[in-house]
């Protein structure tokens, strides 16, 4: 199943060494405006060897992306919009001798074990390359949210033990991409740099943590029951590499908490006509449903599992064997997991929004 | 959306104070014995009034479940198997007060929203009652898993500030359901009670941690991409009432480790032929796919909204005002979303299972 | 997958001799007012044993329904709407020496190939008194389509070789239930009734076909490609019990037509600015979207298969055996089929609308 | 909603003018050789300018697919197959006189109906072009099929008045393509030859029907209700441009039969177990499920609405306005319809297959 979404579909291939990645969209509604400028420079985020971003992998893709249905004199069609980005810098040579191997917490056993084969040059479907088609994808959804006043935001709040002091609310986040790291908070970001220069020091790799944010989303959007906005966001977000947890407003917090001091309190209805809480601590979500407040969320990432230090594999034919680490790997996902983040909550708050509008 | 599941497809109805509450669960294969004493014992343990749950709700449901269809013989059918829950102890007249007020981080606001109207009797199709229904399909998938040798658990592992000492694998998880609280650590267990009591007393509420575990699924279950078995597991746990964060192995934790600490090593292969890890960091499922190993994950939830002292409602005309808190309701949700936890990973479980036999 | 419609989702479930037949109906908006004895009075048209049908099973059932959720001061929640009707006069006897035998032109072979068994009273959930439940399901989807503007008829075209002079637009279809058999053309119903008469006689059944019209449903709706209205109305049609045929607009007539004379002329705007053709020979979707003008489409159904003379049937054992007839079966399925066609595209017509509204 | 199938999905892409046409197909299992000459001789059939069909468009394009991913060493890898087709020869200056009026018959105007907008150029999305990627899915579909022991096959039945005079079982199917016009009886042939010259000559265009035939489908494929195998096959075949009526096995001809006639008298079973019937008037279903014998079927086509004389549009403006023809249009869609037939049975069949095996 390589389609996410219900009202908003997006079908994305490829292998990170095959011929090109892409994706298909449909269920956009006609005439809305695309920005193909805005849809680019969202993949060049995401873009690995980025060189505003430390500890990201060597491969160089331009990652140009061609439409190829859809979309018509700037407009959309309202018929499916197909794109690829082919795959140029593909060094397959480097991954050759992982044919036989399975690498320790990576997907290589398992893809064979329910498809009884694999791609094995660059980690093939299971590849981090496949997010670019999801940042494609989600920037279009983003078209269309603009016109919905939508807003969708993503930043680094951690890398290991490096993390921003506040909460979203103290920061700017229309300017998260001019950051170092996409971290809006100068002290926490240097920090973040520090982590990253020690790790790839002792080739070794470290977690961390992306927030996100929807604002402006309709009260009323989303479903109660087994479909609520929380239970699609999670999806959305446990569905992308590398991700390990997902909470919403006070999260795991609010396990410790009691109800008097969990519970928000009503403190008005602003010139919208829209009840406001004190503290939105249910994260702009109440039974599943958006309560027109910002849904503000968090997912935890785990370390990426190549390391630039030998690893004990396991040989089919071998058993366990010390292997130098092949491939170009980032040190960390964080950074280039922000504008993932960011297109997979604009492909949910977009599929949310044609479903209640 | 009121159905869950795409190859076992759960589909429930039901309001807290209407006539009855129910599903239907369509796609079970034929010939699965049926056994309706496992999935009458399994309501009881979610029940209200349960006198082997402390804090929990007054309201007393004798929950027997009604099969209509789908299960012959002591089989089933392949056909969908309907039941039906009657509500009997229904006292809506306690309700009739919050027809017209919104009760902090209640979903009421938000239903109206969404649908235009409300049944505020009791919550309606909000309230936790729905969650009966769950656990009856969740019982029945379990009978169809534990022909394929797959087990479910789940147990109470946090209230408040009471937390279970040790990982899951300390524990015997067979018996939870005779432990007080469900918690199988007898000191957490007796801190949980500590804490229910000062919340009782206090006529407050407080939220907690289910850990839950499905074992023996086998090696290659679940899909890469969007609908990884962790966005399932994820979406499956975010759709209960009042969770709030989910979590699958290392989880946050993996958030501030090291990829050499974290990553699962090898040990080798077992007499079936499949490989294993040290610690399964990983949580059972690395790329999406399960890998045969213990699929362990955490669910957070929130301090239930409802509290036995007075609230500060939004009243639809007369804005803030101080309400009394009305209608029979829990300290801490956590014992009675153990079931719940159990039933839902068993829907996804089986769900997944059968898309891969 | 007993469900239908993708955002009306109509899930049945029930077996012919089991406890209880019914459905939940998920995505009716809200607020819709809901005509229960509208309900049950089309229950009653389908009804086995309805004395102003010809021709129909001697079985009796009340089929009251009972709605269990959904609707509140009546109408509707947003909520899914429960339903049951009790099966009462389930004569399992009548049935047990067929349990291992398969009647010619019957399910039972194919059912118990695709479930490893089968209930074998009555047909089980092949029977066609699961067909009541979408009659319920039908009449509910109304409520919501009288709200829009979109009205559904059908009637009965054709038994054998007995069948209307004159297409759709001759007659009033708003008072087809009270014409015998449901033909609005006198002439016509008395030579149906003639051959059922024949038929009885002659312990044979026979085939007919029904004509089914949507007016009102706005242009735009539907989707192009393969998901088409005409698509959609055809696999709803094609799931009826015995359906062996659909046609649209001129149907299998256009097959031997020129384009110069099947083409629609255009005669202009209407004062609500809709275009019109002509003769409507598309049958009011080009494309796979609807024009606004009426859709109107036919449906053939082969004779019943139980005989009301021996038949040879194969059982497992002793292979080929002539056997009598048991059970109370029809002469003719086609007039209560006119509900049932009445009631799937009320369900298409209103999926449809809420798609595109 | 652009895509097809539940398990094996095709998500096709492409307006008749714009960059390419392809589509995505997910569901495949691993290891399955792909035979891409075999795509590209599917593709060939289909092919506007085809010189051994009489009657076709002069639009002339290459048609050569491109695999973008899912297909490494020969061998399908579980992952989704995405493909293109560039449009070269769209020659969009032909249809510019076009995008401000609705030609009769066509989708123009509910496609602008629908989406606010529309691509006039060709016909856009709604161009049988789109049905290329169809027969590249199909096609695919069949490499699936061809290691499960299932053909599909389509012919030429009828054009206008010239008819086949035998039923399916009198032909060779496995030589269709050979034949003039894809049609295996030569007598019918030449007259459908006639027709189309009579057509051509008076700038006129002429309907017709297509036989279709699944063949090794095993017992028990299929579901029971709303999903019937003749009710997705009916969806699959109505959804083909132009398509206007589907009926299986004795299909419109059972409305005017007996039971006495039309019931498949069982004959006995065969060397592998399979029960069979004398004359299979059922058309390989029964009940929703495959039976194990052919699965035969027939698809009425309209004509082509394009005529080589003028035709009465509606401009937007000016209202009823004579116009000549524009583009490149066939005089007959039916023998180019036939492996679109075959397609849609194939990705049919294989959708079935893969949720029964």
């Amino acid at each position: 199943m390589n389609t996410f979404g219900r009202y908003l579909r997006f079908t994305s291939f490829g292998e990170s060494h095959g011929a090109a990645i892409g994706g298909v969209l449909d269920g956009m509604p006609g005439g809305v405006p695309v920005d193909t400028a805005f849809v680019q420079a969202a993949l060049a985020r995401r873009r690995p060897g980025n060189p505003d971003l430390a500890g990201t992998s060597a491969r160089r893709e331009a990652d140009e992306v061609r439409f190829l249905s859809g979309i018509y004199e700037g407009k959309t069609l309202g018929t499916p919009i197909a794109f690829l980005i082919e795959n140029t810098d593909a060094r397959s040579a480097d991954y050759e001798a992982l044919a036989d191997v399975y690498r320790p917490s990576h997907a290589d056993d398992t893809y064979e074990a329910k498809y009884g084969c694999r791609d094995a040059r660059g980690g093939g479907r299971a590849s981090a390359r496949e997010t670019a088609a999801r940042v494609a994808a989600g920037a279009l959804a983003q078209c269309l949210l603009s016109e919905a006043g939508v807003s969708v935001y993503a930043y680094t709040e951690r890398i290991g033990g490096a993390c921003c002091a506040e909460p979203y609310t103290a920061y700017d986040l229309t300017q998260v991409y001019d950051s170092p790291l996409y971290c809006p908070a100068p002290a926490a970001a240097a920090a973040m740099q520090a982590e990253l220069a020690r790790c790839a020091a002792e080739g070794d790799t470290v977690g961390g943590c992306v927030c996100g944010l929807i604002r402006g989303l309709p009260k009323g959007c989303g479903e109660p029951i087994y479909d609520k906005l929380t239970a699609r966001l999670a999806a959305a977000m446990m569905g992308i590499n590398a991700a390990r947890g997902f909470e919403i407003g006070a999260g795991f917090a609010a396990a410790t908490m009691r109800g008097s001091a969990h519970n928000d309190a009503w403190t008005g209805v602003d010139e919208n006509g829209l009840l406001h809480t004190a503290r939105n601590r249910c994260g702009g979500v109440r039974g599943g449903i958006s309560t027109g407040e910002d849904i503000w969320f968090r997912v935890a990432f785990k370390p990426i599992a190549t390391l630039g230090q030998p690893m004990e594999v396991w040989h089919k034919r071998d058993g366990l064997k010390k292997q130098a680490a092949g491939g170009r790997h980032d040190v960390c996902c964080v950074p280039r997991a922000v504008p993932v983040v960011e297109a997979m909550a604009a492909l949910t708050a977009a599929d949310m929004w044609l479903a209640c509008r």
